[in-house]
């Protein structure tokens, strides 16, 4: 890393920035420029915390020179992460569409939907049995029973089931019904939930925090990594910016920079990503064409009865023409439905 | 709640949120203008979802005209509240200090800040034992051993002790040590938390969340009073914004702003709200000015070795000194220190 | 337009903001609910300003029902506007590719991209000769001699050219050599060039600000079409947003929503909606899937001497191959290249 | 400068950095670690551009150790800049007060308010004769008029004068009537208008761009100083961010942040920066604490009847108690009213 001193410092506390480093193992490398000192040091980042070496007298800035993250990176794995849920791949050479409703409400509207998806092409199905709502009046998913019905709507659709859990001690209860478990945007930086999903042997997909940079993503990942499981799966779901005009910013660039830089599948979520309806296809095509690995899409049978996130849904005939679309255009990108 | 409607929709688009909004118990106008239909609801906006008549057919835009929060708004209570924490009170017309390093890391040391702190004017003690870290591979605190140490620390000074809680089980436990549990930003909306800390009969310190507006700030503290505890203490500790300059961007207009809409104390965090030393002391005396009930301040015997967060941790003497150019000026404000 | 009047104000202060607004012939519906007495004015939104309705006192808020921006609206014109410039048409069923480096630098240079641009496929040539640069230090382009090797290229290959104008009284110096104008995005709201280039008989590519909201972009194109000139295309070159791993978050949900709002076309600049050479043949995809009617990219034939913005920039034979992805995939978007 | 080159790149692109950075004048500093070679550069930054390095073969990142600009730094002048504009000084020792209305709009109420905020404690005179105005349809100043009713006031005041340049051909025209011109915050990088302003031998009060970082402001301020005019005040009046409920976030860190990296003073307009009347005055004096030069306030006799801005306006009466109480409290702060 590099540490830049504060002009005019005195040698005594270059010296002293440069023995803390010593003490640690890190080779030194001392400049002296005209105006400051640089101090480079060689050695394993993990032996000193950046913002303590900061905290040192005469340090200007700390610079460091290797990614925080080393498990979810590229450098450590080179090639591409496949992972399997149910009898589907996510990440290989073909797009995993993830639909259903934001909340799971009704039994028999759920299976009805779940069939509907299915013969649209999904591959996995997603529902909300805990839903985390930022209004405590706001209806809170159906808990245990919402997992029966999705665990109903697997069997007889044979699509697997991805649903998000909120409390670090549901765990093994959604962990016993869910083929993969969700981690929301608001529990991204949950790190109790993170390393309790990190114990368990099923995938887990991660979505991006509301204002998670590329780096803490990465770092939420290798929270979950550090403790065993592999199988993590990225979500884009839009960030916040001062834009209100939709409901998040949906960041796409943040595709091809996650291939870049880790070895992790990426998928995108164009509806809670723009909030609205309308733009859900565009913004659909647009995320397979920047190299996203799949989908995830709200479909209700009924958006305007829809107990959460009505506005951002696309009926199930809306999310079959989609997925007709998709089809041509995957071809393109070497992937297929 | 005012429903505008899109360009050209029929007349039955508009019956249909009518009825929908007439069946549950709200009063209706509807006003025809040259390019618009308006539509204007009168009844309890809990009745129903904004976004679900969004996903009606035909509506543009849902407008709510009250605010979604009740108990915490200063229409439902005109006068400040006024929170006892060990022997000082908080939002009424004392300043609160609150003071202590980010992490208990040893005994001795922390005992001997304690008592530092007590003797330079701090009349809270804090320090974490369970640290939410950003990187799996940095020290997360000492855990029920430092809760143990403050516990300690607040026998020895008299001071009262808050730490932070972020694992929904260790309620209970962190309870039981604990004079006031504070949630951090990273778990402003961790609702399963939230409600935890909503049936004990503790004050909670609740910190705004890195991106939370500030009506999702006050629905975080709706979570824990819809629970039956009113003791909620809000800490503005700085937002996310593009500015890298500062670690944070310390929002204070949310000081007055929060005055005015809630009843509930509020102080202000410039620590982690600027991330440097040299900015702590003008931020604190800016809070102060700009009407808050106290200050969060970090200190640390010797920030260079501090296991987290010693860049913008005072020293001990510092500290002092701050408290000293306080307490000329919160006579100007109606505080005395 | 809605008034929502403060809790509790008493009828005098209603009366007068009704009087305040059937003084300029709106008319007036008055809605007593139990906590809020609400406003709303039926009428032209120009015969007052919002902001002086809010300093009315009682008055809460003012929530407009129609859009500022009328010339620039789908609600004004229903079909897409095409535009020609030079031989070629933005806004049709042809996909436009405008390429060319950042500055023009070197004529020989210049002139030899130009000729292998026209090769690979673009149809509008891009450079500048006008340079708005963060630092006076920076090379800032070299003027009217720039617009001339501009045109020398042009009439060496056909190909339309576009520049930047960033001096009011350089509009018509620049419009005498330039097939269409650029306003750069840190102009974007510099009205003063606005309503100068909206005297111009030529084509106008209006960037979006840095931190421009979708409304206030419409409402600068507006400015330009308030004065005559009709001709505008859109670019959305990225916003600003905390995110630092990207030079900006490009906003791919602008291009349907863009297209939603107004007639006007929209085009995408990858190059500095990334800042990353890597992002931008991900990223022009991902602009076209979109529904963007073309692309702007920065090519440089050596990037690494580029005099500004090098890395970035693609080779003139990576952007050959980015245009024979991009012909195959432009098939599906009802465009052709 | 500190160059990372990319993970496994060969020598042959280490060496070429070298080479390029030796080519002008820079000292070299090879360090190969185990992951990274990185590259240590001392020398004049304007030599190179940083961006070009960052275009180089295998070049990972650029860091800049030295900041970009110098006339404006404290390293270049150690003592505060203290600027006379009429008879008063801003930077020393005595706060400065600007006060008056966004717009002049009639003659005998401006030079009504002009002796009421005199009396009140003004010792700047601010008011707009060019409005920048984000609808061409609102009203856009009274132009030259405006200035001569602002000469007025001060001929019968005393009260020296400040008013916003938006268009380059009006330099002289504003510089002959006004003792300090304002750029805007939508000019804040309009360079042009920078470097003309940079020509005169007058004061310039410099706002914060929305979406500004400190270093860009700063840049701003090393257009106008390189072009010879080195009277540049700041002013922060808010920053874009994702939250709402006020029109701006100000951002109050710039202050002791400002007053670290350069010499020049620094006011604060808590007008524009909150939009709201009532956060007005809590402001002001957070401004104070945190060690501002001075304030801009809005104050408008009948804000209901502003044409602009009137929502933050004060009326007299209420800037009269403001500067009363800021009287007390800026002794605190070794300023005197």
């Amino acid at each position: 890393m590099i540490i830049v001193m504060e002009r005019g410092v005195c040698e005594d506390e270059a010296n002293k920035v440069v023995a803390e480093l010593e003490s640690v193992g890190f080779t030194i490398h001392v400049m002296n420029g005209v105006a400051r000192t640089v101090i480079a040091a060689i050695g394993d980042r993990k032996n000193i915390e950046l913002r303590r070496l900061e905290a040192l007298g005469g340090v200007e800035k700390v610079v460091p020179v290797l990614k925080p993250y080393k498990l979810a990176s590229r450098e450590f794995k080179q090639e591409n992460t496949i992972i399997k849920v149910g009898n589907t791949e996510i990440g290989g050479d073909k797009l995993t569409l993830m639909a259903g409703p934001c909340a799971v409400e009704d039994k028999e509207q759920f299976i009805e939907t779940a069939h509907l998806l299915k013969k649209a092409g999904a591959n996995v199905l997603r529902g909300g049995a805990f839903k985390p709502r930022s209004s405590p009046y706001s209806f809170q998913g159906l808990g245990e029973e919402g997992l029966k019905i999705m665990a109903e709507a697997r069997e007889q659709t044979g699509l697997p089931i991805v649903t998000e859990i909120v409390d670090p001690k549901d765990v093994d209860l959604v962990g016993s019904y869910a083929d993969m478990l969700q981690i929301g945007a608001r529990n991204m930086q949950n790190f109790i939930l993170l390393k309790e999903v990190g114990k368990l042997h099923k995938p887990i997909l991660l979505k991006r925090g509301l204002s998670a940079t590329i780096e803490e993503w990465l770092m939420a990942a290798e929270y979950i990594m550090s403790e065993g499981n592999f199988e993590v799966i990225l979500c884009e779901r839009g960030i916040r910016t001062y834009e209100t005009s939709t409901r998040n910013t949906l960041d796409l660039s943040a595709v091809p920079l996650i291939k870049k830089l880790s070895h992790l599948p990426i998928i995108v979520d164009p509806s809670h990503g723009t909030g609205k309806r309308d733009l859900v296809a565009p913004m659909s095509k647009a995320g397979i064409a920047a190299g996203a690995d799949g989908l995830m899409i709200e479909v209700h049978i009924n958006p305007a009865h829809a107990l959460s996130d009505g506005p951002q849904s696309l009926t199930p005939e809306q999310f079959q023409s989609l997925v007709k679309e998709l089809a041509g255009l995957s071809g393109f990108f070497n992937k297929r439905i």
